[in-house]
């Protein structure tokens, strides 16, 4: 049994910007060598998250949608106050969808349906380099 | 230490239809012969998820209702142009609960609140029969 | 490699009183002597959660504001209806939030942004007790 821990960065357009990074994921794990075992993937920072979903570019438009009518961009948010950055509602989006997933791999290949992918969503208010850890236990 | 990864199915009537599957995960763990752990549980899929929370007829109400007020059914997703499926709602849904848990056990249980249950919520338009994965890491 | 479980308790306000657990975890993590793993953190029960936040003055008023929009305290129920407790909301938003989370963790630190930190959210309506789970795989 080993651990392997790793991190890679990703370019974002901010703003709700769906990220597919599965490919990313998979290539640690093909590097790894590891057969079988487990992959915990998070997003480090707290106005971002990891989560999996469909990525089709229907959803890439639904999702920001929903998210602007149940936690709207444009609210007096008290985060606001304390930094003036004006990204409360990212941090609040962050924190209900989860910074972190946990996704089983066998035979080399993460466990998802065949339209299953690990996305990053980037719910900060500006273009970001994002950093993901991703850890492996298998053999 | 070991790492045992497993499947199993359970049939759903789709439309936020929550399923109890403690008992799954448990006899998995308890066939395992594992005593303590971790187990990750997993929908693979895109339009279900897994959670913890009290399985009680209740909430077994509520929880659509809510799911309807805040994320409608009939809404013009645009997924709905991409497949013409008519389920954008349970993919942004499945997005925002989140499709994997990840609980310890220790002396071959998991460690849950005495009325918290691992349960699988299908929020799909029509009936299924849903793969659930999960994988222990333990001794 | 070595498998550690361990348990912790923390006192909250209920009513969405939002705890900053960091300190906690990392403590178990410093006494375990291991370097490089896995953490699970999960909330004991079905009306509290565990997410990752910037643990601010601000964010704790906006969260509670936003879920009393979203899932609000005061509606009927059917959960109020089975016991009475008149906590349904608290149910459903652990259920959305979530109640684990799994954070790798590299010498002898957790791998979190800054200002990120690990907190429990408490929704039910009263004052408890909490039991938050802390299980570490690495070596």
């Amino acid at each position: 049994m080993k651990i392997i821990t790793k991190e890679f960065n990703i370019s974002t357009e901010g703003n709700c910007d769906i990220k597919n990074i599965s490919e990313n994921v998979q290539e640690i794990i093909t590097k790894s060598k590891l057969s079988e075992g487990s992959c915990n993937i998070i997003s480090i920072g707290s106005t971002a998250s990891v989560t999996t979903m469909e990525f089709e570019p229907g959803l890439l438009i639904d999702i920001p949608k929903i998210m602007d009518k149940l936690i709207p961009v444009y609210s007096n948010y008290h985060h606001n106050d304390t930094w003036g950055d004006n990204n409360g509602h990212s941090h609040i989006r962050s924190a209900i969808f989860g910074t972190s997933v946990n996704i089983p791999f066998i035979n080399g290949s993460l466990i998802l349906g065949a339209l299953q992918q690990i996305v990053l969503i980037d719910f900060d208010v500006k273009k970001r380099n994002r950093r993901v850890a991703v850890q492996l236990i298998g053999q």
